[in-house]
């Protein structure tokens, strides 16, 4: 087998078998097999596509570069959640205590912020002290403890997911349902579980803008894992507008402590309850999502859903004072408020542009170099179809730097659309449930 | 500029302005941009395509990233001939003196054999000291002395050329027209001339299979040739089966050698006319191909073409003894006769199975480092059309390697069909002009 023929032939629109393609992932993973190869193959994946066979043979390969973890030992159902991503997206923080506290066991492996959305990992590090680089080892003992850990892919974890991700950076091969598949999702097999909640997002603020995009991705991925013998399901869920009031780093850790206290707003707090649900379902802990929301509900009554994320806190080396007073989280030094320059309501926003703000602020990265600011962020006052006065509050900016404000503030104001008239319909939160 | 988005408005099908192609290939040659990102630039132009202004944009920027030779201070029109490549097909090596005898000057970089083709430079070298690494100041003082010279690539002509196609050679990026185009064209407009002949080649021993395709491309050279404002005609032609009665180094040299002296198979002999007949067009020595050929025809009988041809031997430094006594070329220690199974007549050759035999033999190179064997090669008895016995010779293979014989003898052996009837139509061996 010459690498160059396999190019050739995914070129071409041939199929490739499962031995060709882990051939390569190996060899790419080995070093022996150079960038230049392997770019002209995504590219060539990318344009030609692969088949549903070939999207399982590719997320396998990866997944066995490394190590897959093995709880087995553990009592109680390993069950993740993982979302596409978008903006104000912090549903993992809330949903991995409540379901930990719920019985099930949740070996979390998240990321950073990509482009214009926020990531777990960097939310989570807002809290002072609190350590995501978690050795394999101290992974498990924390998952042991306290049933739940959420750490960052360390280099055992499927090592050619890593080296591949940084090639498609930067050679214009990122969007792709069948590459973006086996990212996700040879990572998320490595975690050892038995079941996976995925939240699809789509929308303007979402990676796939249109909702049949963001359907074939999920129906691609809860195939891929089914293939390796997982209980998988995905829901579809709206991103036309940021989930939630908060974007941001330490904004985001302050409003998933809200929902976790029984607050929050209504479209995180349900969205959150349904995932949270459907773990429990597809970890069998409940028999329909209904009785999930329910037990997610009683969950966060009771409060042992904010125990628990104290717990995890205080596991994995952070400041527990800041679940009980969020105030002691970092904060951005000044605010300013953009308003509405219209009467009427609000008929979309460019969500993705919100995101964009938020990083330009300096809450997520330009460059992988970049450091985050943790208190920077956004706060949101109205929801697409809310009725708005002339000159009353759309967002509050939360910034540090006044170099950076101008721009974020330009992409903020043209984010919002206003109109004489209510729009037509909402979009649902979730409207779609593949895989069941 | 980030050269990500250069890759992904190509690979969405979006054109490239000629600065963005010229900062590509300039960042490329300097070293700035990475083997990785220019092979998925090249995956993405394979298959999404370049248009017209994007393929000379691309030929401009190859061409000047290195030396473009001047030779306007030499009298007379500076005209080459390029083929794209087939079995058995040696027209350089005797239009080159044809046309320089004829009072042209003809400064010919030529290359060496490329999969189942040969190669100008490899059958010169066949020539005992003959020396196709002249250095430029050489290169310029053997064409004002004679007239013409034949060279390689050197390091100076094109370095975006040479470090690309290495680059599509190993990412499967080969067998595009555009890039094709830009290859061959960056060096022949790096030449410094004024017309350019193009032979393209059509059939199953072409890199172009197909007569549309062969078409398309000699279309995009000419358009490409004349963007640059040199005078460009390309003349598709048949390769069907091999020109000429020889295939391999040596072979080539001494069947040159005899259509110099007015000899040589007729098909060999005609096409070599017609090459010439245009350069004279072009090169305004001929009012007409009917002259151009009339004037050709002239300097082979008058042994003026066959006394280039030596004055060239002479001053690249090779043993002249061999244009007036082949025997002193090097040969092969075996021949073997293939004899046909059956009576019939000969229905089509596999022309590329027959170049790839040569190759096989070690007339040609498997892998980059491997050396050439000048002396083996094949000599072809039969055309299509014509009639067999039984027992009769159809090709005889000339080896140096017993080892190597058996594959060489099944290819050969496989490449010819005998059929009952004679074949209904027989190829043209010019089929069309493009560009007049």
């Amino acid at each position: 087998m010459r690498v160059v023929d396999l190019i050739r032939r995914k070129r071409d629109s041939q199929g490739l078998s499962r031995e060709e393609i882990g051939a390569l992932i190996d060899g790419y993973t080995r070093g022996d097999i150079p960038d230049y190869q392997m770019s002209a193959f995504l590219m060539a994946a990318f344009l030609r596509g692969l088949n549903r066979a070939e999207t399982a043979a590719l997320t396998e390969a990866m997944l066995h570069s490394g190590q897959v973890l093995d709880f087995s030992d553990m009592p109680g159902r390993k069950v993740d959640k993982h979302s596409t991503g978008g903006v104000g997206d912090k549903t993992s923080i809330i949903v991995a205590p409540i379901a930990a506290a719920g019985g099930l066991r949740v070996p979390m492996i998240s990321g950073r912020g990509l482009g214009h959305t926020g990531g777990t990992l960097d939310k989570l590090e807002s809290i002072p002290k609190f350590n995501v680089n978690l050795s394999l080892a101290e992974f498990r003992r924390v998952l042991h403890e306290c049933g739940c850990a959420l750490i960052g892919q360390t280099a055992e974890i499927a090592p050619a997911d890593k080296k591949i991700y940084a090639l498609r950076d930067v050679t214009g091969t990122v969007e792709h349902p069948s590459l973006i598949c086996a990212s996700i999702m040879s990572k998320k097999m490595a975690e050892g579980i038995d079941a996976l909640v995925l939240d699809v997002k789509t929308g303007s603020g979402a990676f796939m803008k249109k909702e049949e995009d963001a359907a074939f991705l999920a129906r691609l991925m809860v195939d891929t894992g089914r293939r390796m013998g997982k209980r998988v399901v995905a829901l579809l869920t709206n991103m036309d507008q940021p989930l939630g009031r908060m974007a941001g780093n330490a904004n985001e850790i302050a409003e998933s402590i809200d929902v976790l206290s029984g607050g929050g707003p209504e479209d995180l707090r349900e969205l959150c309850l349904v995932l949270a649900a459907w773990m429990f379902v597809l970890g069998g802990r409940a028999n329909s999502v209904d009785e999930g929301k329910k037990i997610a509900a009683g969950l966060i009554a009771s409060g042992k859903a904010k125990d628990k994320f104290r717990e995890i806190v205080r596991l994995q080396g952070g400041d527990t004072r800041v679940v009980d007073d969020p105030r002691r989280l970092p904060q951005a030094a000044h605010r300013m408020e953009i308003v509405s320059p219209s009467e009427g309501y609000i008929e979309a926003t460019q969500c993705e542009q919100l995101g964009i703000a938020c990083v330009v602020l300096g809450g997520g990265r330009e460059k992988k170099e970049d450091s985050v600011d943790p208190g920077v962020g956004l706060e949101f006052h109205k929801r697409v179809g809310a009725p708005v006065h002339r000159g009353e509050p759309l967002c509050t900016i939360c910034y540090n730097s006044e170099a950076r404000l101008d721009e974020a503030r330009r992409l903020v104001e043209t984010a919002y659309q206003i109109g004489p008239r209510p729009p037509a319909t909402l979009p649902v939160l979730v409207s779609r449930v593949i895989g069941v």
